[in-house]
Formats: C-alpha cells, structure tokens, sequence
C-alpha cells in the first residue's frame, strides 16, 4: 500500500504543479507581461491546465485511488493523506463529469461576450450583453445536467467555490440576516453623516506604499517568502511554498484605494503563508474555500484595520507620516471617516454595513436565472427594483447598475456569496479568537499581532484545504457557518458610531 | 497524412509549452522570486521538465515520427514542417540515448560540486573543488560513451549548444585565429595605452536606464513586446511570441557594466523578438545556436556599440546627459576609452581583441580533461602556464584563475566556445550586411537602425532553430563559420586605434 500511496501522490504532485505553474504564468501575466505577449501566454497555460486535467482524470490515477480507498480504514481519518485520496475523489469524480465538448464550447463563448460586457458598460447599454448572458445562461443550465442529481441547480457551480455548501443552506443564512442588515443602514441614513472628507486628501504613492508595507510587516506578513507588486485590479497569489505574493494600486486622492486593500490583500497572503509545507505540490496547498479566504482578508481589513484598537497605535505614526492632510483631525474623527456607512451603487466600494445586501442581490439574480424565473432582458429592471428595496437607491444607469461586475462575462456563477459568506465567517473566527486571546485588542493597541498570527496559523491556516468550508468553520468555532456574530457586530459597532 | 502531421504538432506544441513555462518560471526566479520560494520553484520547473522530457520520448511521437519520415518527399526540405520533423528526429535520438540513471547522477552531482565551486573560489583553494571535479570529468566521459560512435569525445557535448558542429571543426578555427590575435595584442602592449578614466566618473543609476532604454529602443528593440528588469547576473529570456525580455545590473561608478551590457542583451533579445509566430510552441522558436545568439548580441554591443559612426551619432546627446562626466572628453577620448584593449584575467570582462583567447584556453583545457591528457589536479598550472602564453600576464591567484568561472560546476562542457563563435559570426554577418546596404555607416552616423534590424531579421531571425548554424551562418553569408573578417576587423579597427 505504501508504494501505492507514492506512485498516487506522485501523479497529483504532477498536476498540482502543472496548475501551479499555469497560477505563476497568471502572476507574471497580471504584474510584468507586455502585451504583445497575451496570445502565446494563453496557449501555455492552456497546455498546462489541459495536462493537469488529463493527470487528474487519468486511469492510472483512478486505479490508485479505488485500491487506496479500499484500505482506507488503515489512515487516520484526518491524516494528509487520508483527506487528499478523500479530496482526489470527490474532485476527479466532479471533472469527469463534463464532457470536453462542454469545456471547449465554454471558452469559445467567453470571450465575445467579455468583449461585448466591456462595451456595454462602456455605452451603459445592456442590449449589447444581453445576447451574450442569454447564451451563457443556458450554457449554465445545461451544464448542471452533467451533475444530476443535485438539489439544486445552484448547486454545482457554487461547489466550485465553497466545496460541499449547498444552496439551501446559503440560502437560509442571507435570508436570517437581510431583513437585519436593511433595517439598519435605515436607521443610520437618518442620524446626522460622518464627515470622511479626511481620506480625500493628496497622499504620495510612495509614502503610502511605504506605510502598508510597514503595516502588513507589523501584521507578520514575511516579505522573505514574498513580495508586493503594483496592478491594476489588486489580488494574491501563491506561486508554491515559501512565495505568497500580493499586489496593490494607489490612488492617490483617495486613501481607502490602498490602504484597505492591502490590508485585505495581506490577509489572503498570510493565510498562504500560513499553509502547511506537507501540502505543497499537492491540490490542498490552497485555501479552504473562496468563502473561508475572504474570511482572512476581511478579518485582517475590518476587524482589526477598521477598529479602534488598531487607530489608537497607529493614528499618531499616520499623523507624523501625513501631518497636513490630518490637520485638525482627531482620532475619533479619523475612526469614523474610515468607518462611515453609505449605501453606494458599486460593491467594491461598500462600506461593511451595506457589502453583504449587494452579494445578496447577485445571488438571488443568479438563482432566478438558472431556474429559468427571470429572463436576462428584465435584468436591469429587477436589479433596479431591488437594490432599491435594500439599499434604498436607485442605480441612474446600467454601467453603475447591473453591469457593474465582470463576474458573469467570464462565466462565474457561483462565486459573489463567498465575499459575503467570507465576512459571517471572520466574526465567527473573531469571537473565537478573541475568546482564546482575552486581551487581544490591547495587543492591536501596542501594534503586537503575534498572538492573533500564530493563532490563525495553528487553527485555520495551516489545514489549507483538508477540511470543506462547513467541517473546518465547525472544527475552529463550534458551529456551522452563521450570520449572528455578523449581525451582532455590526449592531453594537456602527451603533455606537452613529449613535442608534 | 495531415492527421498525422496535426497529431503530430500538438504533441510538439504540448512538450515545448511545457519547456516554456519552465522558463517563464525561471525569469521570475531570477528578476522576482523571494528567497523562501528556492524549494518549490526547483520541485515545479523539474515536473515541467519531466513531462516535457516524457512527451518528446513518448512512443506516440515516435511512431507518427517515423510515419511522417516515410512520406518526407511529399514536404517542400526548407518548409518549417519538414525542418521540424528533421529537428525533433535529430532531439529525441539524441535524447533517447541518455538512460534516466545518468540525469539522475547527474543531478545529485551538481549541487555539492557547485556549493565546492564556491568556497574554493572564495578561499582560493583549488583543493577544495578538485575532487568534484574529477568526479564531474569522469561523469562526463561516462556519459559520452551513450553517444557512440563519435568523431571525437567532446562532440556530443558541443553539439548540446552548437548543433551539428564538430570538435575539429571549432579547432581548426580557432587554431587560425590565435597566433594573430596573440600578435596583434603583443604589438598593441608595446603602444602607448589609452585614458579610459570617463568610464570610471559617477553615472547615477536612475540616469543610465533611461540612457539604455533610449537606445535600445532606437535599436529597435519593442517594449510593447518586452520589457526590462534588474538581476545580478543579465541575461535575455524569451518566454513566447511577444513577450522577449531582457535584463541588466547597474555599477554608478562603472558605465560598461549597464551600458555595453544592455545593448548586448538587447541583441540576444531583438533576435528573439524577430522569430516567426508561425515557430512558436515548437522548439525551433529560439536561436539557432548560442553561437549564432551571440552573434547578434556581440553584433549591437560591439560593431555598432563601440562604433566611431554611433558614437558620432550618440556622444553628443552623451554628453549633454552627463555635462561633469564627460568635461574635457572629445568624441575622441570616448571613442578611444571603451575600446582600450589591455590583456585582464577576467573573460567577462575582456576587450574584443583579448576576449577569444580567453575562451580558447578553456576550450583546451575541456578537450584535455575529456582525452584523458590533462588530469583535473594540474588544471591551475596549465591555466596559468597558457594564460602568459596567450595574454601575457598570470594570475595572481585561482580565484582569478581557474576559478573564475561557474560553468564547469554546473556539469557544462561545451558550452564556452559558442561565445567565440558568436564573435566570428558576428563579423561575417557584418560583412554581409555592409555589402548589402552600402551606407550602412551613415545610417548609424544619424541613430537609423532600421534597415540594419530588418536585414537581421529577414536573413536570421526569423529562422529561429530551422537551420543548424553552419548551414544558417553559409545562407546568410556564403561561407561557413570561418575566422577571417574578424581578425581583419581587429587588426584594422585596433592598428588605427593603437597606431601600429
């Protein structure tokens, strides 16, 4: 059996490298390419990906993994090795599934209508996507007949990004905390707004860059086994043990731009940094789910970026860094401005209060898609309708609209719930952490973060993707992905912030 | 037959994608990787080299291989299709007659022997790599026995860089060029020596690149197609159809470290720039030799770098960027001091009219090792008994002697005397570009490469691999590798120079 698990191992280190390959490509393609480059690049990684495929669906590797699996009772049930030949199951049974027919028509849909989404946010005119979306809609929907049975046909496509959850019970969780989340920005609206005219202010490119590396430094990020790279759509990368990269962009009339953002960028890093090195060059050397690593990025963002504890260490380095823009502003001043809610009509630029009740809208589009309940020319309409009915506004075109996103021009369904599942999980880890750690927030307030790092390392980092979503979220806090602590922090924080 | 042609390409195209992106990978880890990332980067590039190893020797390729050679005379022999079949032919025999266990001693070889290299380079003590050394020799004679029947032992691992070139081929050459480059420096030392103390002022780096970026860009060099970064050690890097990069290392107090480097690397990197599309994803996308790659390199660093003509042309934009350096100092002066000849241990540092000696020594030295005439332990008194024959001085210790150099830790044999070819290659390309555009010289007087970069392209680049660098060097020029325009070129360009 031991020469089984070897030769097993060996094949999915080979295509676990041939991805990770393919993922280094999309580093160097996103931060250095030229673009004259694109063309040749996307038939590489093309090559490498087909390859990887063709390693995870081969019958060699099948064979091993039947005989592994009939002397599974010889692993601890929570062994690498027991949750990867569980892992290789569950995820070569899903790739077999599709037909190569199905993959090949999916990129030559793709990118016409990307093309067509750009100009139609361009033109703010949804005639031009609409053909496009109606394609992929039903290039959806009869996708999801490949995994039949299911429960619902969400399902498969959000499996793609939180293995294991289920519409249902994504479902059940925005509903409990919609009604809660709108009632409050309600009341905000009416109590007199923070003045954040603070965070407008000319900040130098470098002396920010300089500033977040001396944050993310301070956070534990190691720059030894990383790097930090200027982009145009930000974003982390891991390109194998030991290099967990991020990048960032600076705008320098408005500090949120990168500040906030590399903060986030740096908790999707050091999460990385935190996997096992047992893991590498295997397919569990990644995060647990989108939903669990936006967890740590909003984490690292909101909960301690956003808090009071974190500006009363550093306001006064940031006042000696930038003492002209900060002129006459106090602490609290600033802790509000960067803190302020507003319902706005773009989701990447959403305070926390409001980000979850833009997700919410994207899935109940979806889910009203593939059920075959709205049509893609009433989009505009119903996305209007409802984002007034939750954010009590009401979009003046479709750029700013329901073309905002560039999510369903690539074909992602599935993806937008795990930004918001991300920032449920981060107050269920917070309330944990702070449980185990009782005087945490006067270590943020000497600028000490070792304790919160190690703790998140040794209880979610390290497992990388042994467990799914729902097993590890139990396994740290007790229980069940769930939007109470969320709702809970959001009352007792902006409550206090705007005085309700 | 055209299924089979078809079938044929795409296994081509999927082993040398996965060559490729090995060495995308390693441009990243040269110009971006951090530190920690060494361990993983290693595991990754030896699976994407593995499998493309794998692809090249697989049995499908071989048998559509043979299949196609059956039908050879249906191709036009100079059509890409039919040079590719004759190239891959030629690579996987070759490759087939390696057993698996030797790459793999090899591998094990290398790393204490480099790691040997360097402390003994540091401490000077010729002892401490000698044992490695002797092993590396034996391994390497060993590793020819594969590759009978020969002509002679070193062919095959010429052949590694210089397809289809043979030992005596290259010695009778350079047993041309020798004695009258040993001549023309004896007559050069007994003249007058030359003030290059301009190259040795201050030039802030910051002031340099944008210098650099100026010319190689006038060269003709695309960024919309490239781009440059910082290294410790330059080199070009080809990672696909229209992305060819190069890089460089800056010394503010040293201008020929950046300046006469990046005009070098930007040749390497215009040739391949201007290979056909049509070759990638097939290993004839890069160039035909390193012989042949060095001619293009030598070519824009010396015959048009250290050119009174672009001197005329540059200098006094030179001058106007650097007012303080270059007070005092005529388009004379200049001209004068980056061509001072002066005989120096070091190859990398060497003049045109002493760099080939240089590299014949070594040449000697392998071919001694490989027969069995020369034992590892006598190597520093035959470098530096040969060294004062052909330079006339000797060094003052190994570190600046037989140890100089990396390659021989690294296993490479056959490697050093593509950087003479490339000298002479480059020359008689020079030739031949001169006859055909008669006012090539006052093109140059005025910063107009054009019609120099196209002819290059049109004659060479846009092969790529297709020809074997005898061949390649006999359509372009008429004749075969032959060392005559270059001793003509020294003796002329340095006799007026020196006076003599």
């Amino acid at each position: 059996m031991k020469e089984k698990l070897k030769k097993f191992k060996a094949i999915v280190a080979e295509a676990a490298d041939l991805y990770r390959a393919s993922e280094i490509l999309g580093w160097d393609q996103e931060t250095n390419m030229p673009p004259g480059g694109a063309e040749s690049r996307g038939i590489i990684r093309g090559t490498l990906e087909k390859l990887s495929h063709e390693k995870y669906t081969s019958d060699e590797l099948a064979r091993l993994l039947e005989e592994l699996e009939s002397a599974i009772d010889q692993f601890d049930p929570d062994s690498d090795d027991a949750r990867l030949i569980r892992y290789i199951r569950r995820d070569t049974d899903k790739k077999k599934k599709l037909p190569s027919e199905m993959v090949a028509e999916k990129a030559k849909l793709l990118p016409p209508a990307n093309q067509a989404w750009r100009q139609a946010r361009e033109e703010s005119k949804w005639s031009i996507f609409e053909p496009h979306l109606e394609k992929i809609v039903d290039y959806v929907q009869r996708r999801a007949e490949y995994y039949k049975p299911y429960d619902h046909i969400y399902d498969p496509f959000l499996d793609e990004y939180e293995p294991g959850m289920k519409t249902r019970e994504v479902q059940a969780i925005f509903n409990g905390i919609r009604p809660k989340q709108v009632e409050l920005i309600e009341a905000i609206s009416k109590q007199p707004q923070v003045d954040d005219s603070v965070l407008f202010k000319n900040y130098p490119k470098g002396e920010q860059i300089e500033m977040g590396v001396d944050i993310i430094t301070m956070f534990g990020y190691d720059f030894n086994r990383g790097r930090i790279d200027e982009v145009t759509h930000p974003f982390a990368a891991t390109m194998g043990y030991g290099d967990n990269r991020l990048t960032y962009r600076v705008d320098e009339n408005f500090l949120n731009s990168f500040l906030f953002a590399v903060m986030h960028e740096s908790g999707h890093a050091m999460y990385e940094q935190g996997l096992a090195k047992e893991l590498d060059h295997t397919p569990l050397y990644e995060g647990a789910s989108l939903g669990v690593h936006e967890s740590q990025s909003r984490l690292w963002e909101n909960l301690v970026g956003r808090s009071k504890p974190f500006w009363e260490w550093y306001y006064p380095k940031f006042q000696k860094r930038f003492p002209t823009q900060t002129k006459g502003v106090s602490l609290d001043d600033f802790y509000k401005a960067v803190n302020k809610v507003e319902p706005s009509m773009i989701r990447v630029e959403a305070d926390e209060a409001t980000y979850n009740l833009h997700i919410m809208l994207r899935l109940e589009i979806e889910i009203g898609l593939l059920e075959g309940e709205f049509k893609v020319k009433d989009l505009p309409e119903i996305w209007n309708t409802r984002f007034k009915e939750y954010l009590g506004i009401t979009p003046k075109n479709d750029t700013e609209g329901v073309l905002q996103d560039v999510h369903w021009s690539f074909g992602l369904f599935g993806y937008f719930s795990t930004y918001a599942l991300g920032n449920l999980i981060s107050l269920q880890i917070w309330e944990k952490v702070n449980a185990d750690i009782p005087n945490l927030e006067d270590q943020i307030r000497k600028g000490d973060f070792t304790a919160l790092l190690s703790w998140l390392q040794d209880k979610v980092h390290r497992h990388g993707k042994k467990f799914e979503p729902q097993e590890l979220v139990e396994r740290v806090t007790g229980s069940k992905i769930d939007g109470g602590p969320y709702i809970k922090y959001l009352n007792k924080k902006f409550g206090e912030l705007y005085g309700l």
